[in-house]
């Protein structure tokens, strides 16, 4: 038995509603123990909680902090600053941070040149559409985007997704121009459910696709690209015999993945798709009476976006369809592109504001659908580049879109004799990059749930379809928040000698159990998924835990001590499952008392009136108040 | 400053792979503290892990362990009380326990014949299965229930449910035989899924169906019957004049669900249906040449079930309709009878095996639907009569099951002259009895987001339909955990001055901020679907704390101590965000520390190799020996 023998005073609670929980002095004549009584959190209205819990759940970054206490004119200021980044780091843009932006931005836009031609291509569109695509959105995100090194325009991920989605139904082949529609209606529709999700504040949503759901969804997206893009690679093989060049393209691109990693090697990685554009194209243009079956991009249009408003498509059979693929590559999208900002935001210890952010790609893809362009967001690998570039500001996407701005004005012809089979070559090195199979592993190392959530959602992708294998890969990881509150953990405490602190009795071998105790601890907030089981559980403990004591032939236990801490909610049935927990073990002659309840589980005890039928000597602040108190109650009765 | 300079030996954790995180002896010259090792939990292979995670989510209750350490005879035996309760019971049977259970037994068959009448035609199915369906499934449910007071037969739950669903595609009165084909079938399905779930071990999915739910539910349900028995009953008060008879009835029956409540009024409720029925059908014999307008049940065939296995109908187009049917009304009726069963077996302290059960209620509806029996359970108001008339076994089901047989057999032609009214009052009296006004005022006062399910349900079922509306319910119970999960608390903790004790510094205000440190409880695992919260939260207390600290010309804060207490499981993300916080925090020279992760979480930990880049000394046993050993290692640095 641990009790301290030095003397404390009964901490005070708040006034109102905690008298009539807190504990009456000891009745026996015992010498005063070190017990503290059990608060109620500080009483609230019930909008006051309501508003409290809106709060937490709407706006946990709390983002009008740096309105308070501020002057009018200030607010104003810092409003356009909220609302309009471009007013934050404008003012103080000065020439230095120009010439590192205006380096990164040439860079990313070699990158961005042939990505673009090549996504567009991923996603069955004429590969102009991916240079207007890193036109307008880059320029419409440098002023109302928030993070620094976002390099924007269209990504693998979001590009095979309406591919895959939209030529399903539709052919690109047979009716161009209804697929081009699609193509425009569905990114408007990604726009408007994007920005809406952060304008109603619910960018949490995104969070439901978990590392584990996406590691697996871009390898099987991955996979099956590569499957499409290899074919016609094979299917050209006889007429080139250059099949070698893909592993050696693969090679150098690989560098691609790693330039986070390899910082000073970035510069490889950025310029290999570009060189090996113009290398192809020369040697297309020397050889190109010897190779008649190699495919090129052949003519492009110069000149800028035309506008596409009058092609969005919101009537008509294919209208579910566009929707649906709107919000799929809207919601992916999005999740690449606040990963993305939040990793390098975190790098430079600068803010991202996931739901302004949300807003922002949502205006840019509702501003690109009327402009000729399709979904973009920011994509990873030209961002990683971007940022070892040097970028320092959101200019370097200006930069970037002016360099489009020439390719398109005067460049396209350029073009002409592009062969179709570097295209894709860098797009397989592209979703080759995106099987991370170093991440699966350490998966199954760490949690096997999530490796299975991961393995559903690579199967499901490649062999049912991309939105059910992710909504698979969705359930899972929800089924595992379920089964971890439907089934619990409870474990038995021991004490550990001459301390007062209550540890696992299998964990910690020095930890020993109390003698006529059984000190238990929920892992869990009882909830009316688990209410029962518990219920079950707790009775089995005991039941095990007597025949334990039986067979070792120690006296029986007196007093059941459940160990709350981590019950951090409630629910009616929760609490219909104390009760009743209460009433079977006082059948068998057991005490029970709760030990260090929190807050919102203790006001829920007080409301439902559990504490009066309960006995106000059933809580305890500390499992350690409550074994002291209790054995010293039961000394005093003879 | 709270140090307890008593000299405590370091704990002695397991030896294998402890030693690698157990912290290592103070390096500093201090004066040794009362710091202890954070031990992993001994070392489990995946396939241990796994076995025990099965039997917990499976068998929770550990159904064998009685039959540990027994011999072969003894085994079979136990075997066989375990498959069959009746050789539990059945060898210490004796004539004073079938006093008691015939008393309780003819009670409730005097409830039974009324009630399985009107559920029959709340189903809109011949008044006489009803009757058949009292008798059969009763007597399987004898032999292989567990429960000593359910009293089995047709609900007014499941009757409704299968009633309007079934009608919505097949009209029950142009397509008679089909729709009792497809009762039949439904029956079939219901019993199939309820024994397989019980088969499987999967009883836990009923508990999804939350007490909240079921309340919204069922009224729901109980206003859409009372309304269309309301019109029938309108429909003929032209004729009769006589509408005075259901507020009467109703006051009457009313006390049927009080019954529990009050136990020596039982019999009055109990008596009430078979006496309205006894006293209007003389009424009826009596004055029907006067009263032609109303109509009576007619022609009933004397006579046992007659076979219905041929009439199960396995293909064609409204199979689908049929299993979905039997999965919903197999689900409620499972719920009901599961509840009731475990009400009764908690007052009388024994146990009822939930999986069992499943299987005992599943076949026996099997064997219902070959038998031309509808679904059938635990009626809740039928075992609270049976319960209060003294029922000691399930023999008491027998002995309704044996007064159902002598109706059948010779009193059929009674029943002729009864007048549906009477039956759609005693519909309305059961139904009206389901909404449990009260239980909702209850959850709104303790729980908002419950009552909203309840709500929910209740309209959805109202407005939209059966299916759709649990749906709902379901979704808003299982948002419920998911929100919870999704923005969990977190809380700032201070010290109680001369204790170890930390609690919430919001709720004690006797707990005082320990200078230089933020000490941080997060009350919830850390999961996927709140690591960016979480992450975002941290930094906005360390914010906030700092802001206040400087206004309130505090010292700084140099170290930041999570409360890993409640945070009772990770995953690969919640890992990524711990190291993420980290690695922001010290970017600001602040110092991060975990205190008492539990032992799951402590696995992942050392797993996924996160110990190594955090430091050893990162971890503490508890947030007192954490601010002891941190404090005393600045003072030691100067």
């Amino acid at each position: 038995m641990v009790i301290n023998s030095n003397r404390v005073e009964n901490s005070a609670c708040h006034d109102e509603p905690t008298t009539s929980v807190a504990r009456s002095a000891n009745a026996t004549p015992m010498p005063p123990l070190e017990v503290h009584k059990v608060c109620l959190p500080p009483p609230r209205t019930t909008v006051d909680k309501l508003r409290h819990r809106l709060s937490e759940i709407f706006f946990p970054d709390d983002p009008l902090h740096r309105f308070q206490d501020q002057k009018p004119l200030k607010k104003l200021i810092l409003g356009l600053e909220y609302f309009f980044p471009v007013f934050q780091w404008g003012p103080d843009y000065s020439f230095k941070l120009l010439k590192s932006d205006f380096i990164s931005g040439v860079t990313i836009a070699s990158l961005a040149i042939p990505q673009g031609i090549s996504y567009a291509k991923l996603a069955n569109l004429p590969p102009i559409i991916g240079l207007y695509s890193s036109f307008v959105p880059p320029l419409i995100y440098s002023v109302l985007g928030s993070s620094r090194h976002l390099a924007v325009g269209p990504v693998s991920i979001a590009s095979l997704v309406m591919g895959t989605m939209l030529s399903e139904t539709v052919s690109y082949t047979n009716e161009p121009t209804l697929y081009l529609k699609l193509a425009f209606t569905a990114t408007f529709f990604a726009g408007v459910f994007q920005a809406s999700l952060g304008f109603l504040r619910l960018g949490f949503i995104i969070d439901f696709l978990s590392k584990a759901t996406l590691i697996g969804f871009m390898a099987g997206a991955a996979v099956i690209v590569a499957l499409q893009q290899l074919k016609g690679l094979l299917g050209i093989s006889h007429f080139t015999g250059k099949m070698q060049l893909i592993p050696v393209l693969s090679s150098v691109f690989h560098h691609e993945n790693e330039s986070q990693r390899k910082p000073k090697l970035f510069w490889i990685s950025a310029a290999a798709p570009l060189t090996s554009v113009i290398l192809s194209t020369i040697l297309m243009v020397c050889l190109k009476s010897k190779l008649h079956g190699i495919k090129t991009i052949g003519h492009l249009p110069k000149g800028l976006n035309p506008t596409s408003s009058n092609m969005l498509y919101f009537s008509g059979p294919h209208l579910g369809l566009a929707i649906k693929t709107g919000i799929l590559t809207g919601v992916l999208s999005l999740t690449e592109g606040i990963a993305v900002g939040r990793t390098f935001a975190a790098l430079r210890n600068y803010q991202v504001d996931g739901n302004k952010e949300m807003v922002a790609i949502g205006l840019m893809n509702m501003a690109g659908s009327c402009s000729s362009c399709y979904v973009t967001t920011g994509s990873f690998s030209r961002s990683a580049v971007n940022y070892n570039a040097g970028a320092q500001t959101v200019v370097s996407n200006v930069i970037m879109a002016a360099a489009v701005l020439v390719t398109l004005l005067f460049l396209m012809p350029l073009f002409h004799y592009t062969p179709n089979l570097i295209l894709a070559a860098i797009i397989i090195t592209a979703v080759i990059g995106l099987i991370d199979y170093e991440a699966a592993y350490k998966l199954w190392k760490v949690d096997k749930l999530d490796f299975m959530a991961c393995l559903c959602s690579f199967l499901g992708v490649l062999f049912i379809s991309v939105p059910l294998g992710l909504a698979i890969a969705v359930g899972i990881s929800v089924f595992k928040i379920l089964l971890h509150v439907t089934r619990p953990n409870t474990v038995a405490l021991g004490n550990i000698p001459g301390t007062q602190i209550y540890q696992n009795l299998s964990r910690y071998t020095d930890a020993a159990r109390v003698p006529s105790f059984l000190i238990l601890a929920v892992e869990a907030p009882i909830y009316f998924a688990n209410s029962t089981y518990l219920q079950e559980r707790i009775l089995r403990w005991v039941r095990e835990e007597e025949e334990w004591l039986a067979s070792n032939k120690r006296s029986d236990i007196k007093c059941v001590i459940l160990d709350m801490t981590a019950v951090t909610a409630i629910d009616t049935s929760g609490l219909d499952a104390i009760s009743e927990i209460r009433k079977m073990l006082e059948k068998r002659s057991l005490k029970l008392v709760l030990a260090n309840p929190v807050g919102s589980v203790m006001e829920k005890l007080h409301q439902s009136n559990i504490l009066e039928t309960f006995g106000l000597e059933g809580l305890y602040l500390t499992v350690g108040e409550a074994v002291a108190d209790i054995s010293s109650s039961w000394k005093a009765q003879p």
